[in-house]
This record gives structure tokens, C-alpha cells and sequence, in this order.
């Protein structure tokens, strides 16, 4: 990359004035970002140059890639619904590779391990560069400097975001969907390559020029419901298998057996409970992680065990959270992300597991969204710092190995707890600074270890109602000592200059840099 | 009005090249007006604007209002949902009046003869004109010259375009839901004012500066489904009571009992099924009118002659529609407006009934839309031409007293067949011109009477089907003698050069123009 102007933002990170050659905002403040301006405006159509009949079928996706002029330096975007298993993105740069196009920007929602068949096409000069998450493969090679433009970061909200508001102008929207019409409604729910929902590519079908919908399983129109609207939709395709369902299932949605896990899970559970946060109607959100589902177990027997019911429990669906739906503890599912089979089956029978968006529940340039109406939200972190700040995307290594999904967006619910080990394989996970800072301090309300729970002084309220438990509340400092004590200091990571990946705050500013490792 | 150009347009009628101080587009064809330019950009808003709790609730509507920043000149939109029983509206203007606001363009989606109250707000200068359909009294009021502005009548679909496409842009849309919660999510099946579903306010809700939902049934978040979604909406209001259920049921939605209706009705059916229009798997829109409704009846019969079902049944939904989803003839019936009680039950039990709106059903300005894929539209008129051009505005007396609808949004099915009376009350249907072009004679394909049925020459394909058929098919010049055989030749209506509206086609374009009535 060349040379570019750095400076410091409000967080007082060093941060590009420019990425890619376009301009861009520095990181201001929570809530201190003016949005100005209109959102974007996509092309007015007309029916007169669709088939009147609705059928817009296309032999191959291939044929379509090329009636939607698919070209050099554009940007083509695909989602995460079928994670690991996914067999469409490949497919997609297969094609872009056979037809010699050329620095296309990849724009997905999420990659994954399967993805590290893209890398041949960024090292050629057919992927320039890739927005969004790079788990694995991808963001260690990304890590190395060998990614020719830089990868930008952001929050599921914040993809709908840069979307909305014409950061990111889509050219081609390659939706993969387990069932659909030839007209281009679309739906995860039924099919061999079943979802559960498609609200990652909501953005991309709203405001992309061109939209094509791929499909293993056709369906006479109308496909219902239509998570994806047919009237964005210019092409469809049929084709023999989209996913390998085995892999689209995360293996993540198994409750932890680790003792050491379930231990932070019950205090994470027993401090919302004394603290008054599990109340009769009230809502939360955890992730799919093992800790994470560990705590809803948890939460579930105490609201048994009182006999009161959650309003809405938010996030990524499961087994676990569809049992307590089934079993009356929860009102309503509000549904971003289907974990399992149990979950597609609960959204597609059950009116109270309703599907969510990126837009509904996370985008920051709207007239709010959910994630400030949820309770508590249980989130992870590979690092944490003694001023609450934390990181989700890079090791301590200073690798970059994980995408920021929705947890940014989360740390606008009431109350953020992160249950965190102290350390992990002998390193610290709460440090002096965070390597990568992914979510301001002033968000985090409070750290779960297996040593202690740090409350953000920021929290008074909390604390007040911490007075008398026998919880084993700390200052983050002392969380810190006692990690260091038992791992000793731990080295920072050895970065060269170079920026790989930046990471975007949820209103388009930009928080923090990835370098490259040396 | 002051002076105003006036061009011929492609239908051959005189229209204005201007409306309301506004340059307009003159109708160039079907299919034939280029779309260009890109859609309406909405400001991007921030969610630091926003309760960060969601709770958006304000005291009382004119608090909304005044927050909504309402003032002179403004546009301002409500919705037909509520129909003859709506409170919303009256209410609006005279919080309006109360205000001293002056010169405002009303938007509704339809009025009713219960606006009949807004003339005094015509007559002070609170509303300048009302753009949209113009039932009885307000219509008779526009015909008389009264009014301040032009009206502009626009279909359903032509709504969505002109918002959409930025030609009308709302400054404040009030939408009044029979469910909502505190943060603006909103539907219309739950409550007092049950109305099924709020499909008209989308376009508003998605586009307009300020939004606003009222409702006398406000419940915990989140309100499910969300059918209006809250991430639009800036204010929410808890009235005590929005509408008159009683008159929200629409009173037309009984069969007829007038054999002349029945067999007009019989013969559409009849027709139907000897053109192979009625085979498994077809598709069918057909009115809330006594004669539509008897149509569908002797579809059922049939479908259940021939074993066979629809796959869906498009438009307005009713308890006809409904036994024939729960019998297994229609699949699925894809609703645009719920007409009764059954419809709004059947809407929130039934996966198989399912909500549509102007954008997926109608907007020619999109990447397609439902009405091409429906095999049979069946549909009323006013006047008949015989160049089967049709009008469903005016009376052959020239006045204004009904609205378009989604009437020329359907003209896009396969086939669209108009029943209708030869001539009423002694005055014929079928004449040499129509006082009011709605729609241009290519798309309209049969006329039905109760003395013949005349087929669209264009239509070469069904006259092939009905060789040797003993229905009593005619040509539309022998239908026209025939009628005025009977009743004479009709007098034409008398006008005054004032134009008091204008009537849209699909594309923006403007089809034909209403003049005050001498």
C-alpha cells in the first residue's frame, strides 16, 4: 500500500485519513459521529425491461454474471448464510477467474475456513481485496501482507450501514438462498441447503445494481415467505447444490463442557440475577458460543426456578433458546442468525421465532434498532484492557482471525457482560492495552472471569446493587495483576508498518488498524 | 388554475405540461417511458437521535405533529386502511387547523366519504389539494372547481412509483395501526381497529422525512409481525379509539343477488374455462365488488368440477377467498387489502395468507412486479370505449367520484376482463369515447355484458379459442349500437376548461385529465 497521512482519533488510535483511495472519517466518539447526507439511491427500473411473466431465469450463473456485466474493479458481494459449508462464493471467483476479470472488491457478509480456495485469487490479481470478516486461512494471509488492497472491518449493523449510506456501492449481488421462485423471492427455510433466514443480504438486495438469486431447490412462485423481495432481484438460477448442509450447521452450538467455562457462565448468570437484570419481561441476547449458551442454561433454570418469562431473547438461534420458546420462557425469538437445524424448523412452524435484519436490529443510521432495547447481551473477546476497551478480531499474536459479526452492535444493549477466561494457553486475556480495539471501554459494562468480575466504574448503579453480594468483585487492575502473576507480562505483538485491515466503528468511522505481522 | 401549456399526449388527449407549478411528463405508451434517474434518497438518520431505549412515545398527536416540525406547504399522508370507519385523518387536519397551518398537500392513499369533514380545511386553505383518489363528496367538491390545487390520481402501484421515484415527497406520514408498540413497529391485525394489513403506508413509512404511527392498541415491544417497521418511524402516539370497525369493514363485500350481476358473472366464468384460463395451477385477482366476488364463486365450482386448484388468488382478500384457501383450491392468497373480518383472521393464523404490498404487487418501477404473473384480472369500469380504452373515475356526467386503485395495475395480468352492464340506469356503458382515460385499450382484453362479450382484437389467441363456442361473442362496435339501441345515443358531459385533476399512469406519465363540470 502506499504511503498514507495517519492520524489520531478519539480513541487515540493512529488511523489512515484515506483507505483504498477513498477518503474516510476517523473515529470520533460513541454517539459523537454526525451522519449527513441521504442514503443511497439505486436506479429507478422499470417493468417494461423485465419479463412480464416474472420469469427470470438464467441457464447458469455464469450467463448471469455476464448479463449483469460483471467487469474489472467491481464490487460483488455474497453472505455467510451457509458458513462453512458454503460452496458459492467459490464457485462465484471460479467463474471470475475463467472470464479474466479482474481487482474485484469481494464484499461479504462473512468468509469462512471453505474460503481459502479464494486465496489463489487474491494472490492473481482476480480479488483485490476483501471487506468483511476474514476468519482462518484468509486473515492470516491478509496478516502477512499479502492482500493487495486493505481489508476493512465492520459490525454486521455496520455492513447495512456502509451499504444504506453509499460507503460501499455494490455492483453485483450474488444471493444464495434455499428455496426461491424464478421471479427471485427468496427464503433459508426449506430446502437440502436450509438457513433459516437471509437478513445478511437484505442490504445487498436493496441497494445493489444488479441482483442475482441462486438456488438449489426452485419453487413455483410464490415462494413464501419471501425474505428476499423478488422486485430487487434481476436474475435467477438455478443450480444442484449451494451448501453442504453438514457444514452449514455450526459446530459451535454445543454447550460447553469445559469446568472452567461453566463456572463463568453461573457467575455471569448469577450476577444478572442479583443485580436484578433477569426480571419478569425482561430480554437478552448470547452469542453461540459454548460459555454463551452455557449462560442462557443457566438463565433458564433461574426463571424457572421464578417462575417469570423472558420477552425476547435476540441473537443467533438454537436448540437451547427454542426449547425455552417452546416451553413458554421466552415470548419471542427476534432471530439474526439460525444456528441449527432445531432453529430452521422453529422459524419456519412457530410465529413467535421471528426473523430479524441487520437493518432491524443493528444498523446504526437508523431510527434506532433493537440492540438498545435488550437487557443484557453476553458477548466474547479474545482481549480486554484495563480501560474496558476490547478486541474480538485479532490474537495476541496480532493475527487477524476472526470477523466482528454483530458484537459491536451489541454493546448498545443496557448492560455487556463479556465472560472471559483470564488467560488463555498461558497468555493474558485482560491486558494494559488491547492490541486491536474493537469496542470502547465506555460500552463495556462487565467482565466475568474465573477470578473475579470487574464492574466498569462507569456502572455505579450496578455496584450499588453489588453491595453485600458475595460475588467476587475486583477492579479490572487487579483482574489484570492476577493474570500477569500467574503468565507474567505479556509480549506485545511485532507489527511492521504496513496496514492490512482497518476496523470500522458502527457509524462508518474508523476505530482502529490491523498491521502487518512481522 | 392560471394558464397552463397543454400537449397532446400519445393516448391523444390533451394534458398539461405542468401541474401545480410542477413540469409533468404527457403519457407516451405502455411501456414505453423511459425510467431514468435514481430513486428518492431518504436523510440518513443516526440512532444517537433516538431513545436509546426505543421508546419513541409522545402525549398526543399534535404534539407528534408539532415535533414532526408540521408548517405551511407541507405534504402530509394518511392511509385508506381504516376506510369509511378512519378517525385518523379528520383528526389530523383539525390539530392542523388548531395549528394555523396553512396550504398543505394531503397525500392519503384513498379518501372516503367520511373525509367529507376536510372540506371545511379545502375551503379555509388548510389542505391546497388533495392528491389521491377522491371518493363522493370530495370528488363532487374538486368537479365543482373548488378546489385550491390540482388533484393527482394515481393508482396503488403509481403511488409507490411516485414516492419512490422522489415526485412526491412527504414531509410527515401518519399511520394509524391497530397494533404498534413504543418503538414503531406496527400491524393492522390485532386490536379494535383491526384492519389486516398496512401495506399502503409502506412506501411512506420507507421514504417520508418524519414518520408517525398512532395507535389505540399499543402493546409491549416488540409488536409481531412487523408489518410497518419501527426503524422508520420517529414518533409513536396511543390514541383512545382510530377507527369505526364497524365501517372499516367494507360494506361490498357481499355476492350479488342481481341475476343481471349473476350472469354477467356466470359468463366471465364461463369464458374463463372455455379459454383454458381456469386449468391447475392458474392464478386470479378479482374485486371486492358484488360481481367480482360472484366470479370467484363460480370459479370454485369449477375448479371443484375439474379436481383442480389455483395457485394463488391475488387482491383484496375476503371470507370467499378465505373458504376457498381453507378448502385447498388457492394455494395461497397473496392480499393487498383485507375487506373483512375473516380476511383479518385468516391473515394472522394462515402461513398461506400472505400480506403483499404496492411495491411487490403494482410498482411499475421496479425489477417487476406481481401483476404480470396473474392469468386473469377481472375488473369494473365506468365507461367502456370501443377501442376498449376504459375510465373508473368519472360518471358520464363528468363527475369525479371514485378512485383508481389497483385497477391499473392489474391491466398487466395475461388477461383482463371488464363485466359490466351494457349501460346503467338508461345510460350506456359502452360508448365512442371515454370521458376519463384510465386505461389504454391494449391492455383491457374482454368485455362482458349481459348481451355479448366482445374480445380485444389484439387478442387473437382467445378468438382461436372460441371458435365454435356458443358464448355470445360480439364485436365491441355491435355492443355500443346494441346499447344505444336501447337507451339513444348518450350525451356527452359538458365541461369547463379548468382541469381539476389529472389522472397518472403507472410510469409517472400523465394519462388524462378531469375538468370541472359545467
Amino acid at each position: 500500500m502506499p504511503e498514507t497521512k495517519l492520524t489520531k482519533n478519539a480513541a487515540g488510535r493512529s488511523v489512515p485519513m484515506e483507505i483504498n483511495g477513498k477518503p474516510v472519517v476517523p473515529y470520533e466518539g460513541v454517539g459523537k459521529h454526525i451522519a449527513a447526507g441521504v442514503k443511497h439511491s439505486p436506479k429507478i427500473y422499470s417493468c417494461k425491461d423485465f419479463p412480464s411473466d416474472g420469469n427470470k431465469r438464467v441457464g447458469t450463473l455464469k450467463e448471469a454474471l455476464k448479463k449483469a456485466g460483471l467487469k474489472d474493479g467491481m464490487t460483488v458481494s455474497t453472505h455467510h448464510h451457509f458458513r462453512n459449508g458454503d460452496m458459492l462464493a467459490n464457485q462465484l471467483f471460479d467463474i471470475a477467474k475463467e472470464m479474466g476479470v479482474k481487482d474485484l472488491r469481494w464484499f461479504p457478509s462473512a468468509s469462512f475456513p471453505c474460503h481459502e480456495h479464494l486465496i489463489q485469487y487474491l494472490e492473481d490479481g482476480t480479488i483485490h481485496h476483501i471487506e468483511g470478516s476474514m476468519n482462518g486461512a484468509l486473515g492470516r494471509f491478509a496478516s502477512q501482507g499479502k492482500m493487495k488492497g486493505v481489508g476493512v472491518l465492520r459490525s454486521h449493523g455496520g455492513r447495512y450501514q456502509a451499504v444504506q449510506d453509499g460507503e460501499v456501492k455494490i455492483d453485483i449481488a450474488v444471493i444464495g438462498a434455499a428455496c426461491a421462485d424464478p421471479f427471485g423471492n427468496a427464503n433459508g427455510l426449506y430446502g437440502d441447503s436450509a438457513t433459516g433466514l437471509l437478513g445478511f443480504a437484505l442490504a445487498d438486495s436493496q441497494y445493489a445494481d444488479k441482483v442475482i438469486v441462486v438456488t438449489d431447490n426452485m419453487v413455483t412462485f410464490p415462494c413464501v415467505p419471501w425474505q428476499i423481495q423478488g422486485n430487487y432481484v434481476d436474475y435467477t438460477v438455478e443450480v444442484n447444490k449451494l451448501g453442504d448442509p453438514e457444514k452449514i450447521i455450526s459446530g459451535t452450538t454445543r454447550i460447553t463442557k469445559s469446568p472452567d467455562r461453566l463456572l463463568l457462565a453461573e457467575i455471569t448468570a448469577k450476577f444478572c440475577d442479583e443485580t436484578g437484570i433477569i426480571h419478569d419481561g425482561f430480554s437478552f441476547q448470547s452469542g453461540a458460543g459454548g460459555t454463551s449458551l452455557a449462560v442462557g442454561e443457566f438463565f433458564k433454570k433461574i426463571m424457572q426456578k421464578k417462575g417469570i418469562k423472558a420477552r425476547f431473547a435476540r441473537g443467533g438461534s438454537n436448540k437451547y433458546l427454542v426449547s425455552m420458546l417452546e416451553e413458554g420462557l421466552i415470548d419471542y425469538i427476534l432471530d439474526g442468525q439460525t444456528f441449527d437445524m432445531e432453529g430452521i424448523r422453529s422459524m419456519a412452524e412457530n410465529p413467535g421465532h421471528v426473523r430479524t435484519s441487520p437493518f432491524t436490529s443493528y444498523n446504526y443510521h437508523g431510527k434506532g434498532n433493537f440492540a438498545g432495547m435488550v437487557d443484557v447481551a453476553i458477548l466474547g473477546a479474545t482481549e480486554v484492557d484495563v480501560n474496558f476497551n476490547a478486541n474480538v478480531v485479532t490474537h495476541s499474536d496480532g493475527y487477524l482471525l476472526h470477523g466482528i459479526g454483530g458484537w459491536q452492535n451489541c454493546l448498545f444493549s443496557k448492560t455487556v457482560i463479556l465472560p472471559i477466561p483470564l488467560f488463555r494457553d498461558r497468555i493474558p486475556v485482560v491486558v494494559d492495552e488491547v492490541t486491536t480495539l474493537c469496542g470502547p471501554g465506555e460500552l463495556i459494562d462487565v467482565i466475568v472471569t474465573e477470578r473475579g468480575i470487574a464492574v466498569n466504574p462507569l456502572r455505579t448503579d450496578l455496584l450499588e446493587k453489588l453491595k453485600g453480594s458475595d460475588l467476587p468483585v475486583k477492579s479490572i487492575n487487579e483482574l489484570k495483576d492476577e493474570a500477569e502473576k500467574i503468565c507474567g507480562k505479556p509480549e506485545k505483538a511485532h507489527f511492521d508498518d504496513q496496514i492490512i485491515a482497518v476496523v470500522k466503528w458502527v457509524d462508518g468511522t474508523v476505530l482502529d488498524v490491523v498491521r502487518k505481522v512481522r
